[in-house]
């Protein structure tokens, strides 16, 4: 839920977030979803590009949320302070539900080196893609070493947040064609690391052998994502998953890879900002007394959608054309 | 694959279609995911408006594919003509495997009475929001009296899509959480009919009872989705859930709910491709020697992403507070 703050408020806040105040950084990260964004942003942005951002992505019921869970375990045994963004893109109508997942991991709710948030499409002004990138800035600006994104599911705008990681981990579980519908969901080519999760099912070793199948035929430049066999639920492989997770860091540290893959990110920040904001401009001339009468004509058949919206561009004399 | 025909041509290839020429048919249905799509829409929109469009929708798995392959023999019993978009918003990576499932549907190849057509994102100019319901609108005009709409996954662009249908099937299947799955996914507020596919498993009546108690708890108006069981595998229940499909076709035709149903999914068409136009705009301004500079700058944190974007927007004369 966006709330408004003076500008000059917001450097206030950053500084007493940075020092550990838990109530000022929740404040920020809901004031970046907000239309203040930009503000927030604006303050924190020098600050930024140190935290090691892992995103974690698959099928819903993969155990996504177990993983995460159970990573956060891991890296609090080594004093790590870690940060949890956790993005829903659900429709209002099941927001709720989804978010009671999140439950589940109060069980670090006390622990003052641990913060986890939710951001849900309705709350996000401008979407998912530009605001959760924004709230892992924030983690990054507070000086959180390291920085969990996970997702809910697999669909575009999720693969399009998650891939805004520094180290990608897809979760897929045994059982017939779970890689292969992996590899349909278009997980394959955005994994660093593969976490084979409910690994102690019937299947692991097909389901990991599709997976190398698979890696086999694509062409892959320098970095062959390794698959780890992990059971969540009782923290087993979680270790090596870490260690995956930390190879992939060293290697990105080399020949600039992760200055150049960052590079990327950015670039398809500002194209989703300049095309969230052209949304503003498209749904302000898409309301009103003038579009339904448009609409009016359309449902006659006088006149087909095309047309119609060529005609709204060119009233709001925004036609690509021009 | 777009293909470029003179507009005079379109009216031609319409006729022939409306006359039986499935290569005519194919023809157009290119053209119309290419950048004359408006060309074909206004020819053919005049004509548009008789189909009955039964949109498939559910997890990647659940059967939606046997499920519809199921529905085109149901429907070719009773001698009715059927066409199939089935939609693919994958990644190119993954298009081919997808793809490939559709060779399954072949088993009606030989059949006048059946058209099947696939359509992924990389084939669509302006995205499949755009071009599926103008790919529909061609079935339409050409006289087919069902056309189904088949999705491959439950992703935002898939609800997108599978909700311009005038019914929606949601696909769910038996076992832990699928129901619960679905309603996260957002398909319990879109589903017109569920099909509890695979309903020999175990856990059918679980799920069901899931189901009718998601729906007991959602606020419905006029119509609540029945829930029929099916095994598409072997044909059990196509003929009920047919039954249910049709079931909402007579209570749409009632008190204008057709008509205002279809109103609804205009207005959101008009948007889109409003928001895609605009899109074509962004990105020509987000390309070039200009942009990498700008994110030259960025990357050196002397400007932050949020006043980059505006910067651009401005440069683009397209800022939407002007």
């Amino acid at each position: 839920m966006a709330i408004q703050v003076d500008p000059e408020h917001i450097q206030m806040l950053y500084a007493a977030a940075r020092n550990h105040d838990r109530t000022a950084l929740a404040k920020l990260l809901s004031i970046v979803e907000g239309p203040q964004a930009g503000d927030v942003v604006s303050a924190i942005f020098p600050h930024t590009g140190q935290a090691h951002v892992v995103g974690f992505t698959g099928a819903p019921g993969s155990g996504k949320s177990t993983l995460v869970d159970a990573s956060i375990g891991q890296l609090r045994k080594d004093d790590i302070e870690v940060a949890v963004l956790a993005v829903d893109p659900s429709s209002p109508f099941s927001g709720g539900a989804i978010l009671g997942d999140r439950v589940r991991m109060q069980s670090h709710s006390l622990d003052e080196g641990v913060f986890i948030r939710s951001m849900a499409s309705r709350g996000a002004l401008g979407g998912l893609a530009v605001a959760a990138p924004n709230a892992v800035r924030v983690f990054d600006a507070v000086g959180k070493p390291v920085v969990l994104l996970e997702t809910v599911g697999v669909g575009q705008v999720e693969i399009e947040v998650v891939q805004t990681a520094d180290t990608v981990v897809v979760v897929v579980n045994p059982g017939w064609g779970d890689a292969i519908q992996a590899a349909k969901a278009g997980l394959l080519e955005i994994a660093d690391v593969f976490a084979l999760n409910k690994s102690d099912r019937e299947g692991a070793d097909q389901a990991a052998g599709d997976l190398e199948a698979m890696l086999d035929m694509t062409p892959r430049l320098e970095w062959r994502p390794p698959v780890v066999r992990t059971v969540a639920s009782n923290g087993t492989g979680v270790d090596d998953l870490w260690q995956a997770i930390r190879g992939h860091k060293e290697f990105l540290a080399q020949d600039d890879r992760l200055v150049r893959r960052r590079r990327r990110h950015l670039e398809g920040e500002v194209r989703a900002i300049v095309a969230e904001q052209l949304g503003t401009v498209a749904r302000q001339y898409c309301d009103g007394p003038e579009f339904q009468k448009l609409v009016n004509e359309i449902e006659l058949h006088e006149i087909d959608p095309h047309r119609g919206a060529q005609r709204i561009l060119e009233l709001a004399g925004l036609s690509p054309n021009v």
